[in-house]
């Protein structure tokens, strides 16, 4: 997805290096660990820090802790969402909850987080201070993103306000904090932190507006997830919340039948959802929203001054145009 | 228990504030923190990390922000056992789990513990990547002794050394932890660092022996639980492994046959390996343990000079005369 391979595998070596350090007892602890991280993730979040740090002039070594922190704790957060979502597969595998049991997915989930911080615990002195709270003020927020992804479930009226709020906290905040970490690895001034915060936080809102698209409009073969998947959940996504909020009449009134429907197929549910999603135009509407972060981000970068920010512009038009 | 008013209140204090601070919303994540903090521990880790730091010379201001880490931090670990141990009461309420429920448990939990990192980030930055260290060291280790510990219930041969190494871990890794870093916040020399790191260590060896004796020896109405709740529950603690090893012939077979007996009424089965573990002493086999601890702890102290130092033996001898 248009990461230099330098980075990619830098992220990937690492990650390998600290599945290797892992102990081997209590294996109940670190077996579930080293599974996680082998299902093989986009490993996203770990490349855009070190892209940023890369880019604004910073030396990688530096940043790697960081990085592999932000790796481990979004690991960790699957573990655990995977238990409160009752999830059975993960990447088409099963998940730690399934493979072993709730015990063990609470336990390993919550040591995989100090490991998260054992990591980032190596970052150099100077920068640790900054960095452990850009850290802990995102992860504080994934888990409140979590909450309220909970609570929505249950709750009657849930806006498209307080989904993008809840997709900012859950998602957005650690793509955020990891590009605002890069930029504080390579030293800069606190204005282009913040930028770099801005372009993360786009980046992170675009990333989750493509994985509800995806879920709906992608490629069972290319996202290697069942399509469909949200509307059969009923998630109230960004495209379910703008249907019902602009759909009228008979429409309205099939789109209310449908949700919950346990009655007709999920083969059929989806396909009477998504004809709603295309007759209502709701795909355009979120390709709407999404270009709009899109500029968002573009706009914190333009008064970047670096050569390399090409890089970074190409990987903010790859999220846009990803099929997986 | 010996410990000097102005550093419990102060304790108290900070705890109250940080209780206050905490966000209304979600009321799921920050409601059962509360909860937790409000059923009112004993406050002793921070109570001891602050006596070292200002026995040590240090300043209490320094040290403040790590005390309240570690208690959040222990706090944490106790909503996560509580579900892992399925216990429907802690400090005679209702746990978190069991008040809320799973969902809850988990993410207040790990919430939590993202508050805790949050307060030791505000820690003077000279200090930090030391204690940070610290810290993560024995959070690490909390979770490997809660895993044996859950591997023991239902493994066959468990070994007093298995026990010992266990609840090393589990308990008093993190006395061991606050102390050695009130010893890191005073700025003293590595070697009486080190001194502290075993003074803790000791003292939360004695604390966890002596929560094995009160289970069995002491009064309900000062212990505040039920007396025999590790009987009841076949836990494998000092007493009853103890007892296994020194147990002969017929006492032996009536010890087996009473583990894991569910016909007799839980009544009978505390008062007939109550009874044994009369018969055999193991009383004052884990009184001489309890004793090893206090003089190891001691001796570490022997070499330290302050004149505060009385307040510190006062309370590791009031850790062993502890009636709850």
């Amino acid at each position: 997805m248009n990461i230099p391979d330098s980075i990619q595998e830098r992220v990937k070596k690492e990650l390998n290096s600290f599945c290797k350090s892992l102990p081997k007892e209590p294996q109940e602890l670190y077996e579930p660990m080293r599974y996680m991280l082998g299902l093989g993730g986009k490993n996203l979040r770990p490349s855009l820090l070190l892209l940023t740090c890369k880019m604004l002039g910073g030396k990688i070594n530096d940043a790697i802790p960081a990085a592999i922190a932000i790796e481990l704790f979004h690991n960790f957060t699957l573990i655990h969402d995977d238990v409160t979502d009752n999830s059975p597969l993960r990447r088409g595998k099963p998940t730690v909850y399934k493979k072993w049991n709730l015990n063990v997915a609470l336990l390993s989930g919550d040591a995989l987080m100090i490991k998260s911080y054992q990591e980032l615990n190596k970052t150099p002195a100077k920068y640790l201070p900054a960095a452990f709270k850009i850290f802990n003020d995102a992860a504080l927020k994934v888990c409140e993103g979590q909450q309220l992804d909970m609570n929505y479930e249950t709750k009657n009226k849930v806006t498209i306000e307080d989904y993008l709020s809840m997709i900012s906290m859950k998602t957005a905040a650690l793509f955020s904090a990891s590009m605002q970490m890069g930029a504080i690895l390579a030293g800069v001034s606190k204005l282009d932190c913040k930028k770099m915060e801005i372009v993360g936080e786009n980046l992170g809102m675009l990333f989750q507006l493509k994985d509800d698209m995806l879920d709906v409009f992608g490629e069972s073969a290319q996202t290697g997830k069942q399509i469909g998947g949200d509307i059969i959940q009923d998630k109230k996504t960004f495209l379910l919340l703008k249907a019902l909020e602009s759909a009228k009449g008979k429409t309205k009134a099939e789109l209310i039948v449908l949700i919950g429907n346990t009655e007709i197929s999920t083969e059929e549910k989806v396909k009477r959802v998504k004809k709603i999603y295309e007759d209502l135009g709701v795909e355009e509407v979120a390709n709407k929203q999404m270009e709009m972060y899109h500029t968002n981000a573009k706009k914190a970068l333009s008064s970047i001054k670096t050569p390399e920010k090409e890089i970074l512009l190409a990987l903010t038009g790859a999220l846009l145009e990803r099929k997986k």
